[in-house]
């Protein structure tokens, strides 16, 4: 039997929908002016550039990637650990497809912690296709092919509290944090927000495996992950190469080369070392590992921070092109370990437009002929 | 420990997108007309009247209902056994919601079996809030009150193309069936799209429980369920005056006044016995039993078609208004279990809302003022 193991909490630019003006005198021509700036507007202003208003979906559905069979197919089969996802494109989409990854919550991508709107709506608005990822034996994926179980685990809400940064004690917030915490409901959601997530290397394996088939599927794509979903997404892009990039909200779990990692036997958290030729993968794609605040007071956090930057340098070494960005170094100011979620992730969603700007990775398809 | 047991395999009034016309020598009156004319389009027609061209969606999200809360919260706990829905709300919607039921597999809800429109983009094109809804202890809301394990689920392929009613035996399908058969990729998305089910009478009580709170924060809702997901709906309009109808497709558990129903304990898949004043509360709403082709011949459904028609009589003596639909009577033919995932799932939700019109629940929510 498979136990869970949680041992980690997880857990643009911006086009204007210009208004379009007119001259009543210039008749007829502006008549049929009008009716193409407007069918324009509904076709690619509209759904892309605003903040308000309705978003525009072009399609929107569910599949499953990757997986096995096991037993006789002509007998008695089981189809199992796939994963799952949820998906929405925006009419005349950018190119590159963002995957969001959390271990286990899709809802943290749906949902500011007040209910406003997360990063899947604020980037379908900016014009990408955005997935939403179960990992094998997650959430809607868990059809697995061994058993699994999962004991009763009292003590995650003091847990989550603390992982997620929300304060130094649990229901103790930290001054000017962006969680709205004179909202009970709010704290209510956001621990009711994950699900069983099983942090075990072969998972993360499993999981790593799967989500580079969905990738070669969808084609290129960014991960955007949170937590130990950055590990696996990098995990994930030494196996395809449709991984074009990971923004990696607070990754607690690397990959080094080998002889250049921290040490220590690989776990679910890292650290994994592979070849040089196998790193060399990491060094082709940009990569962002975006922190909030008081990580370095965290116990928790505060080796996985530093390991991070041994990432960076490692990768960059080798001639790669990673970066880290300190959300407070940027000028925002309490934010926690997931803040595409926070109250100011549209100001956290601006980095990470001008990131994927400054890399190529924001341009529309080529229009349908 | 608390074991999985998987045993039955879940599982509008169009409005017209009208064409506006002009006549380019009336001049700035025309204009302003067409200026008015494309803003309510905008507003309410591209919205919700369309087949084609991108869906709007005012707000979308997540959240949990329902729920416990285990150990001491000052020290160590667990918010446990919620239910979790995705919502998606167009602009100016109706009043009522849906919300999607299937035992376990959003992903039927999401998708026709060729990964066209699910019932989920067609109703909210059709102006509804739809929610898509796992049960405590399913999918996205596995943090549970209780430990959970699920054993290897081999020959649960097997089950499923037949309680599915794809064919009489794995991999012969119907002639005609509504699937896409040639496709072996639909069969695989299929077989898939499911995930741990928990079929036990306490897990359908607590599903129930917390569909009833989740109609109560979000009011006026009509059930769409699948399988056992309507047995689990007659259960909440029990607890909910906010269940205001059910639309069950194929449901396989049932509620009777105590000694009208077919005798025998209850079990996962009903029958339930309650008092008459409970039972009346099923007579204050509409309900409509749908079901596919091949019911009769199947040893599996033959038994739960026969029950749903004691079902409906039963209301229908206790002054209710209960109804059966059999899609072929109603000139629809090779309907499997899931008729809304079906190849003909637009003809399907005509006859849906249909219903809903009849039965007064497709009214616009008054406009905001």
């Amino acid at each position: 039997m498979l136990d869970v193991a949680n041992g980690w909490i997880d857990s643009g630019d911006q086009m204007t929908g210009g208004a379009q003006r007119h001259d009543p005198r210039e008749g007829a021509r502006a008549h049929r002016l009008l009716w193409l700036a407007l069918g324009a507007a509904l076709l690619a202003g509209c759904a892309n550039g605003r903040t308000e208003g309705p978003l525009l979906i072009e399609k929107q559905g569910a599949f499953a990637a990757g997986g096995a069979i096991i037993g006789d197919e002509a007998t008695s089969s089981l189809h199992c650990d796939h994963g799952v996802v949820d998906y929405e494109i925006p009419p005349h989409p950018r190119a590159v497809n963002l995957l969001m990854w959390h271990s286990a919550s899709a809802g943290a991508w749906k949902n500011r912690w007040d209910g406003g709107e997360g990063y899947e709506s604020i980037f379908v608005r900016r014009g990408f296709p955005v997935y939403i990822w179960d990992g094998p034996r997650v959430g809607r994926a868990n059809w697995a092919c061994v058993p699994l179980s999962a004991p009763v685990q009292i003590g995650q809400d003091q847990q989550n509290f603390l992982a997620w940064r929300f304060g130094p004690e649990y229901r103790h917030w930290y001054p000017g944090v962006q969680f709205p915490k004179d909202d009970p409901e709010a704290w209510n959601q956001a621990t009711r927000a994950r699900y069983q997530e099983f942090d075990l290397l072969p998972n993360v394996e499993l999981e790593s495996a799967a989500a580079a088939k969905l990738a070669d599927r969808i084609g290129p794509t960014v991960a955007v992950t949170n937590s130990a979903g950055g590990f696996r997404a990098l995990m994930a892009a030494l196996q395809s190469r449709n991984i074009v990039g990971i923004v990696a909200y607070e990754d607690v779990g690397y990959v080094f080369p080998k002889g250049e990692g921290p040490g220590g036997p690989p776990g679910p958290f890292g650290p994994v070392e592979v070849s040089t030729e196998e790193f060399a993968k990491l060094t082709r794609i940009p990569i962002q590992v975006v922190w909030g605040d008081h990580v370095e007071e965290s116990a928790r956090f505060k080796g996985m921070f530093a390991q991070s930057k041994m990432f960076v340098a490692a990768v960059n070494r080798h001639g790669g092109k990673a970066q880290l960005l300190v959300l407070h170094d940027a000028g925002l100011h309490g934010n926690t370990h997931l803040p595409f979620a926070d109250m100011n992730n549209v100001a956290v969603a601006d980095l990470m437009s001008a990131f994927l700007k400054a890399n190529g990775l924001d341009a529309r398809a080529p229009a349908p002929r």
